[in-house]
């Protein structure tokens, strides 16, 4: 049993293909989604449907796979059975990938002000947030309040935050430029407010740096040391000062779903279930947890909660599995093999850092987008999110500029 | 002034772009919609953006055009002034391009258990209800309960509900098929319920026996002279027969817009406001009704409410506007070109009747793809959209079978 199709769940499934076993994977919705590129249908770029496959056609050859739709709501440990909404299923061996939500530290009241980029959902809001700001500021005839629909702040400089600070002034400065009559988009003010020293913390300082001219160049105003300490309807607050703003993303927090609840198993402050080695609960050598949902230590230090991690710890519990039904030896305990560590700033830069090599600009930038063509090479139709790329690459267009859904459907 | 981006709308604002005037659109949303593929992305064959683009990326070039993001809710039409819902806005002409949405004939409580398709969100929310009753299916243990989930029923057999039932039905039976595990999608149950004595009733005997075969074929029940007399969450009644089913798509009738109340015009039982030959409401010439929202009454005959239609007279208005600006004598009153009539009933097999000439079968089918590449290439990246079509077309996929937003937000 699988919880999660994310890329730690969907990568144990499929691992487990010619096991000799029956796999059940459950998720809360029918995609699994590519959330490396959320941003990009946060900020219009792509539709949802380039970035997220339903689970069951990336599976429908997998034939010992079942997919459920259902929202796990706790796991009876000792019976072995997940509990759903309307039912309880049971499980010889259970593999927990449930990722992370945004976190917003004890100030939950923040949430519906600013909202953060986890799901499908998420990303279509924020892009209705964007685009509806720009439309209002057209219809406003006061300055003040026209200044505020123009500036957008982004809370939390991590590559989230980064990437959808570069995107928005890209949207506004060159997109949009030619689309409005009363308002000049290119006026538009973007803010990245991030409480910590310098952006892109989990890269080496001289990145942190190059990320922070390069949005500069673009027009981004970029705040560090700046902890947001008030967050409503009408703007932020940080330290003292009050910024006025209708449109605050948050790009801050993540805490990881309620799994040390479901298991009764002790967690660190994030919410992230400590394993042992080989990636088990330590009060069940059945129970596994992997991806955002874990903490692992290995001897080489603590793993980062990214997609190539994720993917390592499904396939090797895939192979503990495996080799237990066949009652093999276990397999030595799990290492994380650094796939390198990237982040995107708008078209054309980026900065990746891998053990041995560093790049930035606009080779970092290709190299990112050739490498993520082929992440999606195992996806339905790669060629057309690939062209798609290469369209909007040489239009500066979006294609996806639609204000959808309802705003009270949040 | 122009209330309204659809097709009479736009064709209108596009057609003043050179005469001495200021034109200011104003929509409910950001986007025109290719309305006649609006079926493709109810059953998960496209995505939003491929069929909507941004009113103002399609005129951004345009520089006598402003458009307003905004919903009218009157006219006043001595001050010759439109009421938004938070200001007034003085015209000297106005054009109301406003469309039409589903009517329930006086059922408006049938409208929560089904739902139309005239919007994106209609859409995005149909698309939700298909996909979403296959996964309760799959889920289901009760056979009874299973089947209820497994049975589609769609209420009008004019074009849309002749294509919304016979892209189901291939969902089911070639797209899903291979998906599931526990229930075969092809045991899915298509049910096309028509009041009238036959499908697409517009169309000549011939093509609606030819429509009603093809969508046999495809496994639908069709069923003619069935007026539904009740319709709610469990399903409906069919004269005196109930039908159980979890997935009910409502075809059946167009009410335009409240155009009359607005301009306390006359207008026939469908809401569709009287015009004269000029298009111009009778109590004042600088007010004209087009497309879904006006009757027009040719020699000729009643003007149908389709696209090319509306097309035709807001290039038409545009003319009688430009001349008596010019004050140049007004043109000939308005005779409607039929453009054909199309339908299509899945893959490769539709109706078209032209004057002198009528298509069944592949052929009707590759000249309405073909047609519809044709009138996209003013729009944004047509080339996007037609590649991907191919693509389904030679996989069988449907690449946009995303279920997103929650059912309370309907």
């Amino acid at each position: 049993m699988i919880v999660g199709a994310g890329f730690g769940g969907l990568s144990a499934t499929t691992a487990l293909a010619h096991a000799a076993c029956d796999v059940t994977v459950i998720d809360r919705h029918n995609y699994h989604l590519f959330q490396p590129l959320l941003y990009q249908v946060a900020t219009a770029g792509l539709p949802p449907s380039d970035i997220a496959w339903p689970i069951r056609s990336i599976l429908h050859r997998q034939r010992n796979a079942v997919v459920l739709l259902g929202e796990v709501v706790g796991v009876d440990v000792g019976a072995h059975r997940v509990r759903l909404r309307d039912r309880e299923i049971a499980f010889d061996y259970l593999i927990v990938a449930a990722g992370a939500t945004h976190a917003y530290f004890g100030h939950d009241d923040w949430r519906p002000h600013a909202p953060g980029l986890k799901s499908v959902d998420d990303a279509t809001q924020i892009r209705r947030r964007i685009l509806t700001a720009f439309e209002a500021a057209e219809m406003e005839q006061d300055p003040e309040r026209r200044a505020r629909l123009l500036r957008f702040a982004i809370v939390g400089a991590g590559p989230t935050g980064v990437e959808l600070a570069g995107t928005i002034a890209e949207l506004a400065r060159f997109t949009l430029a030619a689309d409005f009559r009363r308002i000049d988009p290119r006026s538009a003010k973007v803010m990245l407010v991030e409480a910590g020293p310098r952006v892109l913390a989990t890269f080496a300082q001289r990145q942190s740096q190059y990320a922070q001219r390069a949005l500069e160049k673009l027009g981004v105003e970029v705040r560090v040391n700046s902890a947001v300490t008030a967050c409503d309807a009408e703007g932020i607050t940080i330290g003292g000062e009050r910024v006025s703003t209708a449109t605050v993303l948050w790009a801050a927090g993540v805490a990881a779903a309620p799994v040390g609840a479901w298991l009764g198993a002790a967690t660190d402050r994030a919410g992230r279930v400590k394993v042992g080695p080989d990636l088990a609960v330590s009060t069940d050598p059945a129970i596994f947890v992997i991806g955002d949902s874990a903490l692992v230590e290995t001897a080489a230090g603590r793993v980062p909660g990214v997609a190539p991690a994720a993917k390592q710890q499904g396939r090797y519990v895939a192979a503990v599995i495996a080799r237990r039904l066949l009652a093999q030896p276990a397999p030595p305990p799990f290492e994380y093999r650094n796939a390198g560590n990237f982040a995107t700033i708008g078209r054309a830069r980026a900065v990746i850092e891998f053990p041995f090599l560093t790049l930035r600009g606009w080779l970092a930038w290709w190299f990112w987008g050739v490498a993520h063509i082929y992440f999606l090479l195992g996806v339905p139709s790669p060629l057309m999110v690939s062209l798609r790329w290469l369209w909007e690459y040489l239009t500066y267009g979006r294609g996806a500029r639609l204000i959808t859904g309802a705003e009270d459907a949040d």
